[in-house]
């Protein structure tokens, strides 16, 4: 196992294909099972009282099994998600990003999958679970 | 079973208490045990190709459970999303909004258990399928 | 669409191939798009109380998917389950059946959706809700 | 933290509660906030081909984080499943042992979540994943 792409290779490559969501992320960490992403909490991911939103939190999770995916496939992967499961167990704190520890548990032929835990920053309790099954269509 | 709020009420609750969202929605219909809540789908929602993206599909499914309890509860309603799954089945169509035709399965004391299936407006093939249990606190 | 194999011969079907189970379960409805199951429940199903365990359940909504499929694609089907959300919503009636009433959503060449929602026979509110994702891969 | 009841008085509490399924399972390791529980893999968990089935797999991940509960609350806990998500990776190997290493993410007043990585004995590859929350009813 080797990783097909950098960090900053995938973050150039989703930048490029998702303008949208360019400035929300970024990898803290990345190896050949497993990726830190960092959602850079800012006004729009936000609801009342500062927390963040639980579509913000969809998104990190969806985008760091998309990304773990594409560091190891490359840029041909055409994965799109199919299904995803979430946890919400504590209110993520204001003003802090929130951070995602992702592994990657399966990369076959044509399914991939991934889970983890998401942390506001400098707190060690979870404030959410997630994971997330991607199809890897034949090329 | 009676509602505590209209569609109108609850979408003016919304509206007051999640400012960033109250452009995204619209109630197409509401009873006793069923919401169809539409997506109003603008290019903040969209993914290269014009897709709707997994997030706003999520905020779709959660918003709809949210104002489905809402609507039985009453504006005292402090629910709180605590866990959900979806599938996604196939790509949104592009430029129509997504449909989601949600039914309150359970309305316990604690805990409240709703399903849906969303559809690109048009076509009876459901886009995605999504469940959302929403936690009520004691007051 | 048309049905590859009717209930009898699906029954058929997986008697010969899982002969573990071939005593639980029994089709009452089935058509192109939908099948409805039936939990023989016995005594092996049970937990103190008399309430049918939670993996019966999970058989049951297993079972329902994997039969539509059988029904739909044929006995070349090699459907395999890649994953499944269940919520729990009541507590099952002693002494009853377990129907699970299963909707196919989707069947593609590489996957195929269903869910469901699971009764005590006699009672009109869902005991669970279920959804399962199988993987068919090519021959 | 720490834990209300030991491996050996958790395991006696199932046995006295659940008959059924005294003999499935055992702890492997126990912690305040881990449990490492065994299913010892017989005849009547098994597919063809001697794969261990899905019912079973879910017993055991439904199980851990009722023992886990268990061993944090005591044996006044009521807990019951209120919802699971499990994805299936890899198919079990045939007469072994699968092992959950479960750990609790989350025990609030009302609610407890725990998650886990199911695997063939002597296989570091996870077989499967699982997620479930219990409702932990006041008394």
């Amino acid at each position: 196992m080797t990783l097909a792409l950098t960090a900053q290779e995938v973050m150039d490559y989703m930048a490029a294909e998702f303008p949208q969501v360019k400035d929300d992320f970024a990898i803290d960490a990345l190896s050949e099972d497993a990726i830190t992403l960092r959602l850079l909490v800012a006004e729009r991911h936000l609801r009342p009282g500062g927390t963040v939103s639980g579509p913000s939190m969809f998104a990190l999770a969806d985008c760091a099994v998309y990304a773990m995916v594409l560091a190891r496939v490359g840029r041909k992967a055409l994965a799109v998600t199919i299904s995803c499961s979430m946890d919400f167990m504590r209110k993520p704190a204001a003003g802090v990003d929130v951070i995602s520890k992702c592994r990657l548990l399966k990369l076959g032929r044509a399914l991939a999958v991934g889970d983890m835990l998401l942390y506001s920053e400098g707190d060690e309790r979870p404030v959410a679970r997630a994971s997330m099954t991607y199809s890897i269509p034949p090329k």
